[in-house]
């Protein structure tokens, strides 16, 4: 087996720089044994994909992301694109036996989603979503001190993703489209906290949910608020919006247990807060025996957002190079999906004002 | 008309105590101009009755609220009792024309509740319902900053009550008892952050909620979620539990609008987190242009809970002495009862699994 | 032995109106075996006088603290006037057999508050100087945790007592009065911090200080800083400030030992700072086992500043009762007198620019 | 003039670690006009060094400075290793022309840090002193407040840089040998705080400080604390200890100005508290037009400590490429000079006991 695998990535402005950012930073940070070899980026404007090129070290800037899925240099098919066009290169790219990175949402919905996993399933290749934030050493941290039984039984679990751009937005961008972004809150922050709950909690079993467009004139929602109980018993809230004024990345959940309780807020993404029957500690997640900390600094020494992205990448190559799986601490495209039944529930919820159940699908692989 | 109006009260256990100190302390803080003279204590507990009344200075210590609500010498009738205690002693004492002050949740379910308020528009006397968190200076400064459309238009409110003391409670306390408290969490908590949503925002249109017993055994509930729509478009959580660990008292809230957003917590009893577009500033609400701080000392030192009841009984007495009205500030039975068609819809919908619209009535008086 | 005791208080400001309601709210809060009864009070300004009299029930008001010290009513006289008539009113009640609370400073130096020490001594009456920090449950639970071992050995604290209204204040008060008030930031918030030094960690060996008056005209100082060692060999720092924007009442502290550390906000009197090795846990001090919490509510129901007062006079009764001992929990005339040791060593400092080691000198008595 | 410029580093331990990754992010980041090229770094332990080579790139790895500083292809030598060995052959690269960038504390004291300095200045080359944390955005917008008068003149400074891991270290390490590291926490961690003092504030004038050493058997200090006097007026505290429990990595300042104030902690190195004459605003330094951001993500994805390399790096890129300077946002030798003269008077003030006035040399260059 070589030591190193090409990459192909579909994407040229957020999502695209933090990937190529953690495709240069995995290499001197957790030394993969398997080395990114960046071959191509791939999009639409050309001169971002030329700038982003240049700055990220693509060996090449391609405009048309089938060169890419079938290009034999590569190993790994990164997709950072607008959500509209995750699930037709994404397929076309495991068929050709390509491993896959896709951002999330997965599809357009839990079909769209559903087909990718089952894609990814037949194809036999290693499949991962963005759900960059359980790569947070914070949250891995939560994760491990719920499976230990750290607070015991959970209870209840409340999630908010608060931002306030939205209020100024330019709208023109493709995350306002209908058709490129599918939803405006649900799908860009909504999944992220669906995904943490499912992480966390486990599988949620229903929703009953309100969805509203605030800004006159939008095609997409700006907010939603959702009660959910989950398969094993806890209930809890959801609230996403990009209109919370005074929160800038308010990506923050809380789960009490039967014997304490874990809090988190990613813009203090280096801190959880850790309650016994009475009281909550600052934890710095900083420490050398804490997730992912062996590649950072002594103690206190804080990491950034954007290094979420390089343990994310660390961690699927290892699963490539077959030193690891991509599940549980990877979000599988089989998350994707179920992610993608949650959203999809909030949706007809939002229309019946019924609770709404959901049902997952087997992967029909 | 008299300088002094007596006081009878129903109740000794932590509302009776609260109360108690509250009438000792308004008056040499607020220096009412008619003021409380403390006429007799009721309960069922002779003891504790005894110990009460010795403690706080009232005059007679008595077993049956009969005589209360009798006695020529009451002018204000005070129900600190249970909640199934709360409305006949309360409309007789109004019947009698006594002012009448009664602890929330005003009756047991929205009919009793309603009946409670038909009674006092009919008796014409000043009634007053006991949600003492408007009348914390940050509160009633959150209210003013929303009426001066200081964060303009409201979008979102989230409010959680959280305590933890369900795990361990003694559950042979009337709180745990469905036949004299109707509900747990709900009534206890609940009814607090439905006053404080309706305060600070307005009414509620309709309610989706999930309703939990989790610890074995026990008759009513420990813990509630539920979306909100109010009736002026703004959108919403609420959650109240006996169960969240590591939260002691947590009575928390936040209103996002189009300008800014306010957030409090009643543990930090004495702040209030005001945002701009961008950024939470922490304001120290203990200035002298403050609200209710005309009482108290110079900026910075802090003022208790138990202080509340002192800012509730001096507001009261002002609207007996007609120096003003309960209404909009104080909450009234009216606002007890629509509180119950809250509570009452929160109940119906964790049934139906559907969202319930909520219609209120007027007085029927 | 009578269950009354008379009170006689010089003030009718600040202090005036804390220790007024503080021996209003002791009697149903505390309820001390010796109830105060509110005989006179004193001042010089007349009107003020008579509306305080009448707030908080002094049966008599009297421009001549003479008759009050004479007064065979009296059994405790409480000295809350300016720092100059701190001395003469104090010894002369002590000289007639009452008991006596005084204000901090207690002096105007280390003299004048060793003869107050001295005098009281020699008249075998308890004394307390008002360090009324020493009574938020906070602080108290602060000492219990360094007695029983819980942080270890102490070798860091450090102080801040920081306040703003300095820039605007209206000089005219008597505390902008050298002769009225002696120091300014010193007398006034720097004393309260060093108490809490010496009653936490020890007394205090030496200080090196650097004193300035920064806004033009003043007699008195704006500012201090000072570095301390501790007889212990634990080493500090202290700072007071009348001038520090943002900071409206931020007396806190924080002792680091060999095993843990301790930090204290009173901005967040009913909170504590508890660390580990590692990391901090936010203590609400509002548990039935906390320090004087047997007075209050339920957990989590917050306490204001005001109350330390009654903690203060509880204890202060309790001793004169024959119940208990003012020291150590409560500041003696000696704890006075040691802490002007400290001030004065902070001006002999400023003045020499060197390190003082300062000697404390027996009662004499 | 070329595009790229050689780079030879010495150390390969923490700061090496740091110094790489800053090199090797700048590339993609910051995109200077001038790129490094990554030639050689070295150590002496032999292993190590091979382990650093791979991981971040460097082409050879050499056990021998006195290579690097002769070698024709660096064009900057960047010294990290132990204080002993900063002087020697950073003034060797000098003399060959070499840009130098050089760790803290610039020299084993102030002569050396000044033989350092004024060699640099007759070498005609850019010379950097690595205090990283003025190129915190945080901190630098802090500046630009200051700067810009947003919290009016200053009035009071006070900074501790505290840490807990001295109570357990291994002791073998260099920083515990009097011999290659000088002092304790006054050079590893008061030289921090000094210099944020000095390029928030300005040059500081006198210094009163005491030093301990409280672990026995150690040879340098653990702990200091010190008052200082700023040549324009203000006044304020330093402290700097290895052995605070419960304090990881908290290097905390605050400023008072006349109008406002400011206050940071590392460790929550994303906000910055903005006072005005009231009440704190946390700003989240995160926005596009705040320092540095323009490199990074949207709003509220907060960036890490080890980024501050990466800012710093592109700093003196941009200064030897005759874009920018070095000062005043870099500090220079100079700075690294005027520090060691603050932590030399924190020496003799400790031997002395008294105020130690500070005299600041000229280059002599």
């Amino acid at each position: 087996m070589s030591d190193t695998i090409g990459v192909a990535m579909l994407g040229h402005a957020f999502m695209g720089r933090a990937h190529s950012r953690g495709f240069r930073e995995v290499g001197y940070l957790a030394q993969p044994t398997l080395r990114p070899e960046l071959i191509s980026v791939s999009g639409r404007n050309r001169e971002a994909l030329v700038a982003m090129q240049k700055r990220y070290g693509w060996a090449e800037a391609v405009t048309d992301w089938r060169e890419q899925v079938a290009d034999p240099r590569v190993g790994l098919f990164d997709n950072g694109g607008p959500n509209k066009i995750h699930a037709e290169p994404t397929i076309e790219a495991m068929r050709n036996g390509k491993h896959v990175l896709c951002e999330k949402p997965l599809g357009m919905d839990a079909a769209e989603s559903h087909q990718m996993w089952a894609e990814a399933e037949r194809a036999g290749v290693q499949h991962m979503c963005g759900f960059n934030y359980r790569f947070v050493p914070a949250v891995r941290r939560a994760r491990e001190i719920l499976e230990s039984g750290g607070i015991g039984d959970v209870v209840h679990f409340r999630a908010t993703y608060l931002q306030s751009w939205g209020w100024e937005a330019d709208t023109s961008i493709w995350r306002f489209d209908k058709a490129q972004a599918g939803t405006g809150a649900i799908g860009d922050l909504g999944t992220h906290i669906i995904d943490l709950a499912r992480y966390l909690v486990g599988d949620i079993a229903s929703v009953s949910a309100l969805v509203r467009t605030v800004v006159p004139g939008r095609e997409i929602d700006d907010h939603f608020v959702a009660t959910i109980e989950f398969e094993n018993g806890a209930v809890g809230t959801l609230e996403a919006s990009r209109l919370a004024r005074g929160r800038i990345n308010y990506n923050a959940f809380e789960v009490n247990g039967s014997k304490g309780s874990i809090a988190f807020d990613v813009e203090r993404l280096n801190e959880l807060q850790v309650a016994d029957e009475k009281s909550f500690t600052r934890v710095l997640v900083t420490e050398p025996e804490h997730p992912f900390m062996q590649y950072w600094w002594p103690p206190g020494h804080i990491i950034g957002w954007g290094d979420t992205f390089t343990h994310e990448i660390a961690h699927l190559l290892a699963a490539i190079a077959g030193e690891g799986t991509v599940a549980p601490h990877g979000a599988t495209f089989e998350d994707g999906y179920r992610c993608a039944e949650v959203t999809d529930a909030i949706l007809r919820s939002a229309a019946s004002r019924k609770t709404e159940t959901i049902t997952y699908r087997g992967s029909d692989a």
